[in-house]
């Protein structure tokens, strides 16, 4: 029961980026999305990745890891979103 | 070593909808922002917390009851910027 609603939720989490990466490849903006709130999720993430590291907690890891892509790909399709806009 | 790095994961990615909610407050724009992200967001906290409650993990429950008020918090203001906005 536990090991199900984690694993929901974990797949929760990790999926709800998609959409919202998604939306910034349909709108090519993402200017209303934080910086600092893309920047301190792969803080984050890459501290949850090292803990799943010293726990062994492999699934654990590969579920941040993913977070982890996701987020760079959104931190990095926001720089180039905010560069290719006029002034 | 390992509740300190899961410490300062949790409070990172706690703090991370922090910004969001204050660019949000100062542009009154969520209009990047997906709206689906914020739901799946707010089904996962909810399963979290809900898998919390099962462990009886009331640290986990709490950072993640206070993500689920950020995520609702976040939703509220997108619906509300979005139906003030001027066809």
């Amino acid at each position: 029961m536990k090991s199900i609603i984690a694993t929901l939720a974990t797949l929760c989490v990790v999926s709800s980026y998609i959409p919202q990466i998604v939306k910034g490849l349909k709108t090519k903006s993402l200017r209303d999305v934080s910086l600092i709130f893309l920047i301190v999720i792969i803080l984050g993430t890459l501290l949850w990745i090292f803990y799943g590291f010293l726990n062994q907690d492999y699934i654990f890891l590969l579920a941040n890891s993913v977070i982890l892509i996701f987020a760079i790909c959104l931190t990095i399709m926001k720089i180039m979103y905010e560069r290719k806009r006029p002034v």
